[in-house]
């Protein structure tokens, strides 16, 4: 049946991959699961389609889910991420697991919102049933590892502590209201909006000095032995000390180089806890990976377990390089008997040759001029 | 935030992974995937979501879409196949493309009816630009050669031809409701059905005996002989002679032990058009393979060209197979000191070792028993 024109057009924010886009694509993924492997991460799958009560338990929350009714009117939502349908599957099918676990994945996740790609191609890991520092400092340095493998010049993991504010926002017992202004103000580095909230709450001038100085305080572990010094709270000495433990695991590792402090990176009032991380490339102004430890997630789910992991975003690494050469056939075979044809391919591909065969009676010339516009290099006729 | 019970659950039709489960499938899809490669198919993407009136044109047809509507009324669809959305892919982003192409693909599908899995994994070829016969064998042979590189016994291809049985309704000018019950009970092979409607029709009695004996049309090529001699209708004689050619093609691609005829496979009204044929398993009731001719397709999108293909249904395949032994850890590190275990496994990883690390203080005995219970047979203590 004839196409409408909305038939002929694909839907806001989805793209489709030519041999050249999705070989790039993939190279990367497969470079990003190898370095996976090696670290002991075993590949597990999610199915695309997830009940909404399951990635999104708060219903009323403005969010960003491809949702849908099923036929017995349950809500239904195009997965946005892996980690929490990971907490599902691990709490649902392993009854008892041999801890720590260690999971990666990769696969297309969904967010309908007004980027340009709604569809974007994630590698991951999950580490599960560790709550110790090396654990933390472990997924931070296959982070690295994993951008490393990828040829991918100038990254760097910016790392920080959900515990800061949290911890100060609990001891303070800082208001809900005040609070997400807060943290809206620090992690977005809008130093206009976050002086006009300070100068108006009713918090002690040392923490307010604190809270202001929070997005700026970036750069190497010089920041936190000047922060354990500014403040005698318990939650941030605890966090400071935490991230000390990670910074020294990570210079063993010998990723240290690669890893800078910023304390202003927040994702309060989400299921991350502790240490959290984000991989930045030069010029991109979104994270290209996203991490951290999310102590609470599998509660959620009814069993108690630390964990931590990332996410990579493939899709936005890949708009940022070179487009990538496609294999071509070797050969290409043609002749003027159709059988003589086949049956010299079978043998070259029985050689495990790449070859491509003329379907058409074609002349000569005709046959050269393909393959040159094909960039095949041989040509051989039976 | 903790999840209700519906949280805790997979939507009906959906499926979790473990690493043993999805070995399996990535090993079928990595091995059906190369012989692809082998054979000069490249590889191509189209996104999870279409807009129905491309993948569903006939928007009053009952079907088993997952679908809803995005944020401007327009109604989106997730993928049921691969083959509509490259044919959009095709005359929308290539302007001049270089024919034959031949391209392959690799994804989930979504069917929203009531089998067992709604999700599942297909790997598939498009071969665009080319009407001849050794473009249909070339697609069969392909499927064989995949079917036999997944090492699967006993598996066997049916060939068919839809213009015997549309040719036939056309030229007795067949009217819609009578040729859509014939087409359900020939396909279906449900005689009694076939038998009462035949019955009541008022078709000519060489077409009712004819319409009766297509379903057990089935055998070699000494079918076509018979069928050619019992009728002198031109759409018959031409369909026949198409089916002599590629079968003369799959025998010298070395193919045609595999192949059967089936002239009771029929998909009318769909956009099949020429040769179709199906790849079946012992004791599985479903196709595992489904392809075929489609040369209307890419007319519904504003181009005329032939084209044939075949979707390969790994997820039915992956149900037959014993388990997949997944690849474990080759060497466990642990120690007192975790900056010399974090050093060993460091350099052992750079030597290409699949290490993975104890991250909690454990006694040998307790290391010892978790390398037993993960099946990692070498043991590093630092």
């Amino acid at each position: 049946m004839k196409r409408s024109p909305l038939g002929l057009k694909l839907p806001e924010g989805m793209r489709d991959m030519l041999p050249e886009e999705l070989a790039r694509l993939e190279e990367m993924e497969a470079k990003a699961l190898k370095t996976c492997r090696l670290w002991a991460y075993q590949k597990v799958a999610t199915p695309g389609l997830e009940y909404r009560a399951c990635v999104e338990p708060d219903a009323y929350k403005h969010d960003d889910l491809y949702k849908f009714f099923d036929k017995n009117g349950q809500i239904l939502a195009l997965r946005p991420e892996f980690t929490t349908p990971i907490a599902r599957m691990v709490v649902s099918r392993l009854k008892k697991p041999l801890l720590p676990l260690r999971y990666c994945y990769s696969g297309d996740v969904y967010r309908n919102n007004e980027a340009r790609y709604r569809e974007f191609r994630q590698v991951g890991v999950e580490l599960v049933g560790s709550g110790s520092e090396v654990a933390d400092a472990e997924v931070i340095a296959l982070a690295v590892e994993i951008m490393k493998s990828l040829d991918i010049p100038n990254f760097q993991i910016n790392l920080g502590h959900n515990g800061i504010f949290s911890g100060l926002a609990e001891e303070l017992n800082i208001k809900d209201h005040l609070r997400l202004e807060l943290e809206d103000g620090i992690s977005r580095k809008d130093m206009v909006r976050l002086e006009g909230v300070i100068s108006q709450s009713p918090l002690p001038p040392t923490v307010k000095e604190l809270l202001l100085a929070m997005p700026h305080l970036t750069g190497g572990d010089e920041v936190l032995n000047k922060l354990k010094e500014w403040t005698r709270l318990q939650a941030i000495q605890k966090a400071v000390e935490s991230l000390q433990n990670i910074f020294q695991h990570l210079e063993d590792f010998g990723v240290k180089d690669y890893v800078a402090l910023d304390l202003g990176i927040l994702r309060g009032f989400s299921y991350y806890t502790g240490a959290i991380f984000e991989g930045y490339l030069p010029g991109v102004g979104i994270p290209v990976i996203e991490g951290g430890r999310y102590d609470n997630l599998y509660a959620d789910f009814g069993v108690n377990s630390p964990a931590t992991g990332f996410a990579v975003n493939l899709g936005v690494i890949q708009e940022q390089q070179a487009e990538f050469r496609v294999e071509k056939a070797e050969i290409l075979v043609y002749g003027d008997s159709q059988r003589e044809v086949i049956k010299y391919c079978r043998k070259l591909r029985q050689e495990g040759k790449l070859v491509e065969m003329v379907l058409e009676p074609l002349s000569d010339q005709e046959v050269a001029s393909l393959a040159q516009s094909k960039g095949i290099d041989q040509l051989i006729k039976v």
